[in-house]
């Protein structure tokens, strides 16, 4: 079978730069052009392979054209994201779409992008694929367990607190279960050590230098306590999604939406 | 809704006792009668209620005509719990059974009395209800996620290792996966510090004063690992599982073998 | 060497009982007498020895006068455990005692006991050896490491939050330090998900059924994090302590506060 | 106070260019040149500072001689790493050397160079503050507390199982109490799940994608386990460590080996 053909959109940021390199080292994927804002040149060297280059330029259509690809993988902002996507649909290019903060209007559009060009589309907002399975996983064990805690750990110069992940967590293992989850009296004095409750889980937010991301789900019943936990070392977190959504959406016409569905979970 | 009428046979036992107490504290629960074999009199006291007493005999026949009961809870030893099993069934008492070691015929034995009796009866090898949900959110991360290891721990005088459980859970990891674990390479010099391998599982079993019984599976992937433990501090881990199963076998007439099955796992 | 002498005063208690087996159990200890408010008959069978009794008696003098003894383990409460200990200490028996509670000028008068009899007393707050150390070891990393936090986890009935431990740790870090600990700048949106601060320390507390008492210390610093944790399953773990105490008391006349002193730390 | 003036040798390495980042980032350092076998030029950007250079060579007395220094860091290999630290300690340079390798003669030869030479020379084979205090903490646990293992964590592609830093461990651990650790029985049917033994610790080795570096040492007595984990995420966790021993060494004339004497643990 022949590699799949890739191109990359916002190449040179932070992630772009792993999905370059991640589409590089899979046997079934191949890189044959990236886009970014303000290349140095009109080429990039591929990692760990110092004699190969792939064009990269500003222009998404001039890529796709002199490059042709089966999917174009972006990770930029959704300002930049919409045109490129509008380009590649257009020319029948299968998308990963990973870039957040797009408005409902703009989700719309990129769906019937999807149906009226007959491309795949996969859009997550989060392609980190052991936390979407903690997730799923966390709203199994609520359906029979009563008590449940989240401990979420970040570096210490995360702004916000609790995590938007934590958030949706306490949600989502709530709806599964159909209600709130037991809660256990307030202490005698209140104390903000008891967390911040959602939908009768407390979730504690500890911030520290040496962490990046972590959650912790931790579920009790009489004499034991199941842990679900998610830990990520650095940005490759994201890879196994991105590779796993380039491999599916060629099999997949249509618009999907988050990793989970993709995963079947 | 009455609350449910329970005979609890091998109530003296160390697992029998908190059967007592978790049937006693349970509203939706009663207790009505117990076995065993040498009871101190011909009753025994509730715990946390001075003035109750129940009956208690040697003889499940006797028990069972006298204190009339909805179900029977066995934890005893299968060469007890056969003929046991056999009086309760014939006289139309539902059975949770937490008994183990029962040989396969015994066990075609049981099946065949609760159609032939049309009663409930709930066989399972593990009531902890930590532990199955754990072997089960093991086997739907195993289908994404292609290495994983698992460390056991348990205090230090268990005679055995790896545990069953940790075995019984690489094995189903790699069944629901349809093939082996992807495994490191051996390292440079051989050492058993790289654990017991089964289905590409390395399984490292860790035995000190003051653990009681806790397994961790870790799985990891680009960037990120995720884990599920479970740990238990005492015999009542068991108890949710058979609160559990004592107010589904009177629903569920027929054979149902496993916490898993009776969860919908 | 001829093994300790021990009499237990609260001998029927939770602790008490524990205190009773770990002593019977320990070579170089032997358990000679025992003391409790309500025994149920004048002697007591002594655990896991069928055959072997030791007298019991609601009456200190009683025993000690009958039962010769070189210590005098004490778990009860402050106002059975004074006389207890006037009584003890005059007939010339060492002390170990874990009952808590004592006021300042009744601590002050068991450590006059001990001077004017020359006995040894041994009063510890705390007997979990692995709780002292993780407060000692806590307190080293303090002075290297400039962020901290702190998550203890019990089981859901509990009465106050954070524990008392948790709050001590936090100061003892502090002062270890001499300055409080650097903090992450407070998340735009408050919330209590950042648990309760004391010293620069978040402290975090996790309530839950199937938890004993547990607590974290886990200390940052650029691209690591270090953690010490202490996890008790059941009163046992004080008895590593207690034993320790009623061997040291022996060779060590006068008072001694705190088994972290006992220890050397 | 003046800022120290830092050169840093071996400054386009892995870990060169995190000590580069480091020195820039503290206000109480000072970036003056670099030294690299092939620099793409001669002088190099300094990190989040557009503006700035600083002058880069391959020639270690051509770059102390232009860039007046209070220390040098070393972080390359020992081949290269001698000649350089022969060179600053004649130009009075003080030094914090990083390379491992050297053999016994040629630390000798460092160690002749600090006092010929009247300058301060730091070697520690470890720079991870949070490596070397996790096994200061568990040398003092190993005094109180009979049973212990140890589980290490390491990316799948570590060659080597276990890690030198466990066995150091381990050894270290059992030399601080004087006499091996206690092991419990081997298990009924010997298997490889009870790790490799070292001093009566049980070692096991864990090799996942997702992980980078981590330890953790379990102590257990009755009823309790205490932990003492290291978790390092990338090349910044020898960053506190090389900062402290820049602001130690101009400080501390003479040889010192090992951060742990640094720190005066």
């Amino acid at each position: 079978m022949a590699a799949i053909k890739v191109v990359v959109h916002g190449a040179l940021g932070k992630v772009g730069q792993e999905v370059v390199k991640a589409v590089c080292a899979d046997p079934e994927t191949k890189l044959v052009g990236a886009v970014d804002v303000k290349p140095a040149g009109d080429s990039m060297p591929l990692p760990d392979a110092p004699a190969g280059t792939i064009p990269i330029s500003p222009d998404v259509s001039d890529i796709l054209t002199r490059c042709p690809a089966d999917v174009m993988v972006d990770f930029s902002v959704a300002k930049a994201s919409l045109p490129a996507v509008r380009a590649a649909a257009k020319k029948k290019v299968n998308l990963v779409i990973g870039t957040t903060g797009f408005a409902a209007d703009e989700l719309d559009e990129i769906k019937q992008l999807a149906a009226s060009n007959k491309v795949g589309i996969v859009v997550a907002p989060n392609f980190a694929l052991g936390a979407v399975l903690m997730m799923h996983l966390a709203k199994i064990a609520a359906r029979y367990m009563d008590y449940a805690e989240i401990i979420e750990l970040h570096h210490h110069l995360k702004a916000d607190a609790p995590s938007g992940t934590s958030l949706s967590t306490a949600r989502a293992m709530a709806a599964s279960r159909g209600k709130p989850f037991s809660h256990p009296a307030d202490p005698v004095k209140p104390s903000s050590s008891r967390g911040e409750q959602v939908e009768g889980v407390s979730i504690h937010a500890v911030r520290l230098p040496g962490l990046m991301a972590h959650q912790e789900v931790i579920l009790g019943a009489a004499g034991q306590t199941l842990i679900i936990r998610h830990d990520t070392i650095n940005r490759e977190c994201y890879m196994p999604g991105v590779l796993l959504a380039i491999k599916e959406v060629v099999k997949r016409p249509g618009f999907t939406y988050g990793l989970d569905t993709l995963l079947g979970l």
